[in-house]
Parts: structure tokens; C-alpha cells; sequence
């Protein structure tokens, strides 16, 4: 269990700053199995569970669906056949924050338990 | 509602051929909302809809969900805050199948019921 998921999400406003490379570089060792991915500019962290099925793969988006309403804070899930793809970022900073590597932590452990 | 929203799916081998254009041109206006996007060289049915939260999107993903079990032909689904994204297209044959207008059409009506 990593200590990062211990953490909870705290509110994160427009003009907060996004994690510097350094501290990226600190956390990522935490969520070793989730790749820093950039799309339309934007790094995301991104992380994909194989599944048994259909029915595996939606519940386990279940899952991730319910905690991110506690935290407030919401990925995009991509559901397929036997797979199921997190995305984590925080939108009002266009960018990466310490919350996205808290639920990529508290993700990697919905998925051992 | 369309009348292609009645139809079942029928079971889909590999070795079928896909459909053709002047098919798919014949099916499309039942969908009209849909787009047939190209991803990796392999054309899919894809709509948007818009919801007004996470919780009303996870509830739209699990309604789809639902309904790919029953036919069992399963989507691509991408769930975010107020959107969920649906692709439809079978793998098998790595194209489109009238089984991918007829479930197209069925997630045209859950959202409209």
C-alpha cells in the first residue's frame, strides 16, 4: 500500500500552480505503473487495468466512478472488453497536481483489493 | 424512435464482410446524431452526449453497459464530468456491421427514455 493513497484530495482553484518536473519525478515512483501522457498539450496521468470482461471491466469503472465522487475529483474512464483506461488531471489547472497522483494511488488500490 | 432500434444483434463471425459504403449511407440518417470516425485505419460509430454531472454520466455509462451485455456487443465508452463518449464497432471484423447501427440506435433511446 502506498503512503500517497493515505492522502485525500484537497480543492484545488484556477491559478494554483501544476507540479513542477521535480516534483513529478518525486511522486511518480509511487504510481510507477501509471504513464505521464500528454494530450493536446496537457500531461495526464494514464494507467490501463486489463479486465476478465465486459462486466469486470464496468464495475471496476463502478469503482473509480465512487470514489472520485468522494474526493471530488473526477478522471475520464475509457470502458472496453476485458479493459478499462483512468486518465487523471486536474482541468481548472490544466495541468498536473498532487491530487492526481493521490488518485492514481487510491485507483492502483481499488484494483489489489 | 427508429426502427432500427428493434432490430437484435445477430451474432457476428469473423470473415463477414464489413459494411459498404452505399450501406452505410442507407443506415446513417436512423443515426444521424453519430459520426463514423476512422481510429487506426478502422471506421467507428461515435455520438457525445451531454449529462449534467459525473453521477449522470456513470448512471448513462452503466445503462449502456447494460444494454451491450443483453446483445453482447460491447462499446467503447468514455466517461467524464457531463460527457459520455460511445464508439461502436466490431472488432471481428474490424469494421462496421448493421449490429453497430442497430445498437447505436438503442443508445439513442435510452438517452431518450
Amino acid at each position: 500500500m502506498s503512503q500517497l493513497s493515505q492522502f485525500q484530495c484537497v480543492a484545488c482553484r484556477g491559478g494554483e500552480p501544476t507540479l513542477s518536473d521535480a516534483e513529478i519525478a518525486e511522486l511518480h515512483p509511487q504510481v510507477a505503473d501509471w504513464q505521464v501522457r500528454e494530450v493536446a498539450g496537457i500531461p495526464r496521468l494514464e494507467r490501463v487495468y486489463k479486465l476478465k470482461s465486459y462486466v469486470d471491466a464496468l464495475a471496476f469503472t463502478n469503482r473509480v466512478g465512487a470514489i472520485a465522487e468522494e474526493q471530488g475529483h473526477h478522471p475520464l474512464i475509457i470502458t472496453e472488453w476485458g479493459r478499462v483506461t483512468v486518465q487523471w488531471w486536474s482541468h481548472k489547472i490544466k495541468g498536473l497536481h498532487k491530487n492526481d497522483f493521490i488518485m492514481a494511488a487510491k485507483t492502483d488500490e481499488l484494483m489489489e483489493s
